[in-house]
C-alpha cells in the first residue's frame, strides 16, 4: 500500500462546530450582521476548514511546482519550452511576480521541479521531486503512466507532510509550465463533459490560431486516450502533467491535514477537480482565490461549487491570486480575532426601527462605561 | 476669498508620462504581457495620478469622519443615533473594523468629528472639526447653510494639509454617522438625476418599510430644498451631511496634491460625486476600492466612470473597503518594483508561435549567465 490509500482514509468531512462558533463571534462584533459580506464568510470557512476558531494564519506557504509538457510539439504556446526552467531560476531568486506577492504577505514560496525537461543546478531553495524530463505529447499516447502519476501526486502530498511538520496552516497552489493550460483543458473537459472548444482558451496569449492548435491537440489526446472520468488518477495520467498531478497531492494532504487549500486560478481548478474526483471529501477545503479569464474556469468553478473571492483578471498563475487572496484570509482572520464587540466597546446594537422622536435608545447609555476590553 | 477656490485652482489634468513609464516597465517584467489584470491596470493608474513612477506608497491615511444626521427623525435607520459616537470612541480605541483592516496594511486611521450630535470628550487621536451637532432634518428645510457646507469641505481639505506635510502619499476615505446612506442616496439622486427608488438602498439593515421610509424622506426633501444639480456644493448643503462634505473636500485636497484617493463605498462614492461637480478635474484621483452591494453604487460608478478592484459584499462603510485596497495597492507597486525584468533573469520573452521541432529558441541560452540583478 502506497502513501496514498491511507492518506485518502483520512479524508473525512467537515465539522460545523467551529464554523458556528465563528457566526457566533462575527453577529458580536461591533458591525451591523454580515456587514463585511465575503470576509465574514471567509472567516466562517476558514473556522470550518480548521476546525478552529479562530483560525490562525502563522505560516502559510504557496506550494509552486513546475514541469514540461510534451503536447509543446503541437504550438500550443507563446513561449519557448526552456522559459519553464528559466522560470524556476527566477522563482528560486525571488524576482518572479509570486515571489512579490508571496511576500507582501509573508508567505513563503515552495519551488517544487516535478519534471521540467532541462534539469536545474542543485541549489539552495530548489526542491527536486522530478518524475521525468517532462511528460509525453499527449496527442500521440498518455502524457505519464499510471505509475508516474502515483508518484507525481504522491511527491505532491510529501511536499505538504514536510511543510506541516513545522507548522503549515495555509496553502496556497501555485504552478508553472510551459503548455500547461492545455493539459489543464484536457483535464476539465475529461473531468467535466464540456465541450473542449468551451473550455481552451488563449493561455498565457497565443492567438487564435494557437488557440485552435490547442483544442485540436486536446481533441487527439482524447480519442487517442479515453481517460476514464471516474478515475481522476487516470486523467492526470492521460492528458495530464506531473505539476498538475503534484497538485492534487498538495490538495489532498491539504484535506488530510484540514489545512485549507487557497486555489489559483484555472491549472489549479484542474488539479482540485482531479483531487475531488479521487476523493469527494477533499472538496470542503477548497478556497477559490480568484476568477480567472481563462474560459474553461467557469466550468471548474461550477462543477467545484465554488465562487472566487477576486476578479482581477490575472492570468498568470505561478500563485498569484493564492497570495493575493492570502492577505484577504489574514484580514478575515483579524476581524474575528481584534475587532470589539458590541458589548465591550459600547455600543448599542439595533432595536427595533422606531422614528427617533420616540426613540429612548435601549442600552446606548448603560454600557457608556464600558472597558473597551477587546476580544 | 477662502481656502478652497485657490485649492481648486491647483487641481489640474494628469500627466500621462509616468503612466506611459510604468507601462513599459510592467510590459518588460518576467510575466506574459497584461497578465497580472487590473493589478498592472492599478499600478498604471498610481503612477499616472501621483506622476512618478515607481510610485510610493510609505503614509498611506485613511480618513474617518464622523457626523450625524437630523433625517434619522424620519425613522431611516437600523440604529439610534448615538451609535455614531460610540463608534468614534471605539475608532479611538482600535476595535472597529476599520482599525484592523487597517493595521493589517500598516495604514493609519485619522478620526475626526465633523459634527456628531453628542460631543465626544476631548482624547488623544480624536480630531475636532465640529461645524455643528448634527445636520437638520432635511425634508424640512436644507441640512445646513452654504456656509456650512463650505467650511465642512475646507475641514476635510485642513485634515489632508496636516497629513500631506506629514508624508501621505495614499488616500482612503472613511466615514461613520447613523442615516448616512439615506444623505448619501439624496445626493446621487440630485447630482445624476437617478430616480430616488432606483438608488436607495437598505444601508446597514433596515427592513423594506425602512427603505420605504428613505425613499419618502429623500423624495420630501429634494421638493422641499430644490438643490441645484449644477452645483456641487449647494446639493452638499441642502441634502449631504457634514462626513460628506468633509470627505468631499477630502476628495479635492488630494486632487490638488496629486495623492491617488481610494474611494470606500457608497458614502464616499457620493462625497466623490459632489467634488467632481465642484472640480471636474478632481475625477483623475480616484480609485474605487470596492462595489457597495447599495443600488446606488452603481449610479455613482457610472456616472465616475470607475470599475472597482474589490466585489465582497461590503457595506460597512468606515473606510474598510478602502483598507483592504490599500493591500491591492502595495501589491501593484511591488510588482513594479520588485520584480525582474526578462533581461536581468535571463528569461526568453515570447517569440512567434512555432512548433518546437523547428523551434532554436532565440535567446533562450544567451542569458544563461544573468547577473540576477532585480529591477
Amino acid at each position: 500500500m502506497t502513501a496514498l490509500p491511507r492518506l485518502l482514509s483520512r479524508i473525512g468531512s467537515p465539522d460545523p462546530t467551529a464554523g458556528l462558533e465563528a457566526q457566533r463571534r462575527l453577529d458580536d462584533l461591533t458591525k451591523p450582521p454580515g456587514s463585511l459580506g465575503r470576509l465574514e464568510e471567509l472567516a466562517r470557512r476558514l473556522a470550518e476548514i480548521t476546525g478552529a476558531c479562530p483560525p490562525e494564519i502563522g505560516h502559510p506557504v504557496i506550494f509552486t511546482l513546475a514541469a514540461d509538457h510534451g503536447v509543446v510539439a503541437e504550438g500550443v504556446s507563446a513561449y519557448p519550452q526552456v522559459v519553464t526552467a528559466q522560470m524556476m531560476e527566477n522563482f528560486l531568486r525571488g524576482g518572479a511576480a509570486v515571489n512579490v506577492l508571496a511576500r507582501h504577505v509573508s508567505a513563503r514560496v515552495v519551488v517544487a521541479d516535478l519534471g521540467v525537461a532541462s534539469s536545474l543546478m542543485e541549489q539552495p531553495g530548489l526542491v527536486v521531486r522530478r518524475i521525468a524530463a517532462g511528460t509525453r505529447n499527449f496527442t500521440q499516447g498518455p502524457a505519464m503512466t499510471g505509475q508516474e502519476a502515483l508518484r507525481a501526486v504522491e511527491a505532491g502530498i510529501g511536499l505538504v507532510e514536510a511543510e506541516a511538520a513545522m507548522g503549515l496552516d495555509l496553502i496556497g497552489t501555485g504552478e508553472m509550465g510551459i503548455g500547461n493550460t492545455t493539459a489543464a483543458s484536457a483535464i476539465v473537459a475529461a473531468l467535466t463533459g464540456a465541450p473542449v472548444e468551451a473550455v481552451t482558451g488563449s493561455g498565457t496569449g497565443v492567438d487564435e490560431a494557437g488557440r485552435l492548435r490547442k483544442v485540436r491537440a486536446i481533441r487527439l489526446a482524447l480519442e487517442v486516450n479515453r481517460p476514464d472520468p471516474a478515475d481522476g488518477l487516470d486523467v492526470l495520467a492521460k492528458v495530464g502533467g506531473f505539476e498538475i498531478a503534484g497538485l492534487a497531492g498538495v490538495i489532498l494532504a491539504g484535506a488530510a491535514a484540514r489545512i485549507p487549500v487557497l486555489l489559483d486560478g484555472f491549472i489549479a481548478g484542474a488539479a482540485a477537480l482531479a483531487a475531488v474526483r479521487i476523493k469527494p471529501e477533499s472538496r470542503h477545503v477548497l478556497v477559490a482565490a480568484h476568477r480567472s479569464p481563462e474560459p474553461g474556469h467557469r466550468h471548474v468553478l461550477e462543477a467545484l461549487g465554488l465562487e472566487p473571492y477576486l476578479d482581477l483578471g490575472l492570468r498568470l498563475g505561478e500563485g498569484t491570486g493564492a497570495a493575493l487572496c492570502i492577505g484577504l484570509a489574514r484580514a478575515a482572520v483579524g476581524i474575528l480575532t481584534e475587532m470589539a464587540t458590541f458589548k465591550s466597546a459600547g455600543v448599542s446594537s439595533r432595536g427595533p426601527v422606531v422614528r427617533a422622536e420616540t426613540c429612548d435608545e435601549p442600552e446606548a447609555r448603560e454600557h457608556g462605561e464600558a472597558s473597551g476590553e477587546m476580544v
